[in-house]
């Protein structure tokens, strides 16, 4: 009997053994070190946008959603519905009053947006800008596209599928200053690097698909050796192209749209226009998110030197990049 | 006997069902998700450099290392002794023959470069440039400063120590691409935003300090109303500095160096020059290392999507800022 209890107690004795050695891996396991990279689920992010039913922020919270799970945190998704500043500062100052763990935001540049924006920085809330910034605000972080190397690229491409040659123009949204840098860079580039085409027309479509179509028929009319045009704005190239097939122009002259709508990708696949320029939304959310959690755990560079200086933590700005896509890639750009 | 027998194997079991969950537990902790960003320290990533004895890549190395603390992996600083581009060339093929998890490159511009730089990249290893770009590679990431930027600034904090007043001169390096930015953004911005001052002599300092302190000498001695000298390169803040000491005109001219040599912050420590211009090392380094860690863990938006895109999987240039250092905050930049 007590032979038996001697074993009895020994297992136990083996037992505790193992809990115990157990719980002390795991807590050696907290140390940052040894966990890389990680927060908790009770962290929340927030991507705060303009417009929010639209195709264009699917991708920018894809990346922002896929930091996320890499890092172990949580993610929120909100806007104003219209284009409207004030609908924007009233979800923003939403957002604020329940303090985040951070916020990416796409900002329409708007002083009422500004103050809102300084407001959450004074809170102590880590901010980031992606892909539409204001002229000034205390938020240092920004991502999103070099504009005027996106006109410049088109430019390039325009060359390409016009032979180097012949007479363009260029539909945009004259008032808003990242289609104003579309249309500079575009014009720049054609300008030096490539005599013997013009840009011959500069005309507002006015952010509208239908206004554009109505532009381009009368630019196409006015101009019958038109070569090429260069939409801007996403749905400039919807517009051109239903001009061209209209007027039976399809083969003759090159279109290059913005972005990647789904009616756009649809037309580059068909052939009705030639390309499109895609931005690196993925990027923009992906890297927002790392800046924020960064910002938000103090992992950038700190202490007395940090606190010293009077710059920015992280990058200014990131320039996500763009690609051209044309009907040989254009299958990789449509939404799941 | 035969209940005591059974205690026995209820133990057993109870043990055997803690072990089992435990070890449940365990497989589930080494999702992606749930264990952060993470490497293993058999990874190795190395920073090569130029002129690798110098102060400046210090916070460069400091950030990559951090970064790769947080991420559990190796670093290693590799680095031609010269500012000679066929010795980095060699420099950077033995890295490569050893097959690293990542290389990020400050690059002399040169073809010998650009010619290993795509090797590297052909040979599937995740490169990225920073500090020093090359004019032509397969590598498709920068990180560094926005040197037209850099130049801007310094032209705005030479206006605010001038009260926007009288004749300033520059001293640069003209063949450097980087340094030809800082000029053109320093030059630009006076023009555009200060009428009342002017750029009245660009002069080449042979990127040495005593041919500096010359230069400075000849410039002073030239135009005794000289208000301003702004130095594009690391050594051209105290080589001006002690051509001002010399000539005894130490409160008279306001200088503004680059980059944060202990020679140069102890200038603006003791008054004889007025501010210099310090870049983001630490994010170059940092951000070199979480941009080389997600291409080498495949991270970055993959999948058909990317293969069929010919852009950058990672943002193409990041800029990482630039902040002015005067007496009052000189003191955290001193290296440690």
């Amino acid at each position: 009997m007590k032979k038996l209890l001697l074993v009895y107690l020994a297992i136990i004795l083996a037992f505790l053994g193992y809990v115990y050695q157990n719980r002390v891996q795991t807590n050696a396991g907290s140390g940052q070190a040894e966990e890389g990279l990680k927060g908790t689920i009770s962290e929340k992010y927030v991507m705060v946008t303009f417009q929010s039913g639209i195709d264009y922020w699917k991708n920018c919270l894809k990346g922002f959603e896929d930091a996320a799970q890499m890092l172990n945190v949580s993610v929120e998704f909100k806007g104003a519905t219209q284009y409207d500043a004030n609908e924007e500062k009233t979800v923003l100052e939403q957002v604020i009053a329940r303090k985040p763990s951070g916020i990416a935001v796409s900002a329409i540049n708007s002083d009422a947006l500004v103050s809102t924006l300084n407001k959450a920085v004074d809170a102590g809330i880590p901010v980031v800008l992606f892909d539409s910034n204001t002229t000034a605000s205390q938020v240092k972080t920004f991502l999103g596209t070099n504009n005027y190397n996106a006109g410049a690229t088109a430019a390039r491409k325009m060359a390409e599928l016009t032979n180097r040659r012949g007479k363009t123009a260029i539909i945009t949204q004259p008032n808003q200053p990242n289609h104003r840098e579309r249309t500079e860079g575009f014009m720049e580039t054609v300008r030096q690097e490539f005599p013997d085409m013009s840009v011959i027309a500069i005309e507002d479509g006015r952010g509208d698909q239908l206004e554009t179509e109505h532009t381009a028929i009368k630019l196409l009319e006015e101009h019958p050796d038109l070569a090429g045009i260069f939409a801007t704005q996403a749905n400039g190239g919807v517009g051109i192209g239903n001009a061209l097939l209209q007027l039976r122009k399809k083969d003759l002259v090159k279109v290059i749209g913005f972005d990647t709508d789904k009616g756009t990708l649809d037309m580059v696949k068909n052939g009705t226009i030639s390309a499109t320029i895609a931005q690196g939304t993925w990027n923009m959310g992906y890297w927002s998110m790392q800046y924020l959690f960064h910002m938000n755990h103090g992992l950038v560079e700190s202490g007395a030197a940090l606190r010293a200086k009077d710059g920015s933590a992280l990058p200014v700005n990131t320039d996500t990049g763009i690609t051209v896509v044309t009907e040989a890639n254009v299958d990789g750009y449509y939404a799941k």
